[in-house]
């Protein structure tokens, strides 16, 4: 089977397509061949050598959501069918001809989604549900902050908070991004440049001086401090990103009197266990919302997997708005 | 009635004892006659000015916690009779003759326990339940890292993580205390100064290199950090105390890539249903460890209340070992 393999850590050149071993199911895993595919930060991470693959999954194959068709079946798994419809999450592995996937973290396909649009699902709508829902325990009603709001999680997390009757605020770098984003439920957004002065007088006008219930921070870096600060009594603070910068710091008086969260997230190194559990509340939350059309992808821009350098350029420009999807 | 009345901000010097008019209960309150009560960081803040009584509580009366016997009922109180032994928590007020609580803020003392014990439990180990159960999610087998485990929340936590067959490690500032904390069930402890250098070497041995599960925070500051990078997979932080500082560095991919969550607490300022069931959860689960004996109220020295300036005195010398008391 083909696959794109990172030779080296560098930059988009260091990709390339090549024939590897195809792998073949253990009991409990589904070998599905990948029509579909989409990019995150951390392919681009890894193909620079600073997020290295957890154990068990490719080293040197990116891709981490996929969508295609179950190809073959271990011997335990009585829940899928060659030629089944099928997207999830890997932790690697997904920008390949075929990969392998435990049966319990697929997801079947709604009929309405071609291959394109199915594969730029998984990441984004898992990650925002899952911070959002499950960790932060969103509730009709309160007031969220996105950071990175254009982003493909901000996307799905814009959509996911107004389906779930709550209230999506937003920023991004640009104002042609926010226009874009309005559409898809923002209450209310803005295009920053400089979080630590500019985020306090929004957040004070956006929220009625109430604060913000949820900040989902794909960002980091400066935009955490006064993200903190423009929390309520009781406020979670969801660390999703550091595209800005890995440090903040930390006023303790204002974490303890507001009694505030600040809780720290990745899906990828996960345990099994874990993964299922979120494939199983994506599954009973989110995908009746997909298949309903209340939320949906959000596509930037589409290649061919033999475009996966162009791709890795499109992405790193941040000049996206939503998924760079693959198609194969 | 007599109370201690903060006069202004300041020092020890500005408490004094006054009359003051006597309150009536309200139709869920009861009146309580304090026999005995216990000094608190808070109160020391108070007294200098940097932590004001939340609205609804005596502006200048302080004192957070109280033994003392019902001595009026309010219309709609049931469940207590005049004579009735109770303590609890208050928001301020408690270092007075007399005080009011709501009907379900007040708990039963267990028979054993004479006044100036009884004075000694309350905000100690709520605190360290709240945080620990409650908020925390303490399980059997975790390891607890508790900073200011000499102190009257330390002690207490260090019983409370010991009766609930998990595993209590302490830092103290002086051999001394340390040396006085094992034997309520320390798994482990160590006598720091530089937290920034000794704790991670600490916290690698006492851990054999998995990180603690939980650390309970009374220090802050420079404790923070360094508590975080010793934090397992999937740790928290409880943020109780900021007695060495209100600031730390927080490096967000660590707080990503373990899965952590930074929980700030306080109870004084939280309303009336949360705290009934704060002390309801005290109620269902520590109070039969406390008639049982399982855990039992540290005290450093007793006062009378006449002695309040003394008193206060004594804990911000940063000597005591467990509480210090107050007997009316």
């Amino acid at each position: 089977m083909f696959a794109v393999v990172i030779t080296r850590p560098g930059g988009p050149e260091v990709l390339e397509l090549r024939e590897v071993p195809q792998p073949q199911p253990g009991p409990d895993e589904v070998l599905v061949r990948v029509r579909a595919s989409a990019l995150n930060r951390a392919d681009l991470l890894q193909r620079q050598g600073r997020y290295p693959a957890p154990p068990g999954v490719p080293p040197d194959i990116p891709g981490m959501e996929f969508a295609g068709e179950v190809a073959a079946l271990g011997e335990n798994v009585c829940e899928w069918q060659p030629g089944d419809r099928v997207f999830g999450l890997v932790a690697g592995g997904a920008h390949a001809e075929y990969l392998l996937a435990h049966r319990q973290t697929l997801a079947r396909i709604p009929e309405q989604f071609d291959w394109t649009a199915a594969g730029a699902i998984p990441e984004a709508f898992i990650t925002a549900h899952d911070a959002l829902v499950t960790q932060a325990g969103l509730q009709p009603g309160e007031r969220v902050l996105i950071h990175a709001v254009a982003s493909g999680v901000g996307l799905a997390a814009t959509q996911l908070v107004r389906a779930l009757e709550a209230h999506p605020y937003g920023t991004t770098r640009t104002a042609e991004k926010l226009e874009r984003t309005r559409p898809f439920g923002l209450t209310d957004g803005a295009a920053i440049r400089d979080p630590a002065t500019e985020l306090a007088p929004m957040a004070e006008r956006w929220a009625e001086g109430r604060g913000f219930n949820i900040v989902l921070d794909l960002v980091g870096g400066p935009y955490c401090a006064p993200s903190i600060a423009a929390l309520a009594l009781k406020g979670r603070i969801l660390l999703v990103g550091t595209v800005a910068g890995g440090r903040a710091e930390l006023d303790l008086r204002q974490v303890m009197g507001k009694r505030l969260r600040i809780m720290g997230t990745v899906l990828r190194a996960r345990p099994l266990e874990e993964k299922i559990a979120v494939m199983a509340a994506f599954s009973r939350d989110v995908l009746p919302l997909v298949a309903q059309g209340k939320v949906q992808p959000v596509i930037d821009s589409v290649f061919p997997i033999a475009g996966i350098r162009e791709a890795h350029e499109r992405l790193e420009s941040n000049a996206t708005f939503g998924k760079v999807a693959l198609i194969f």
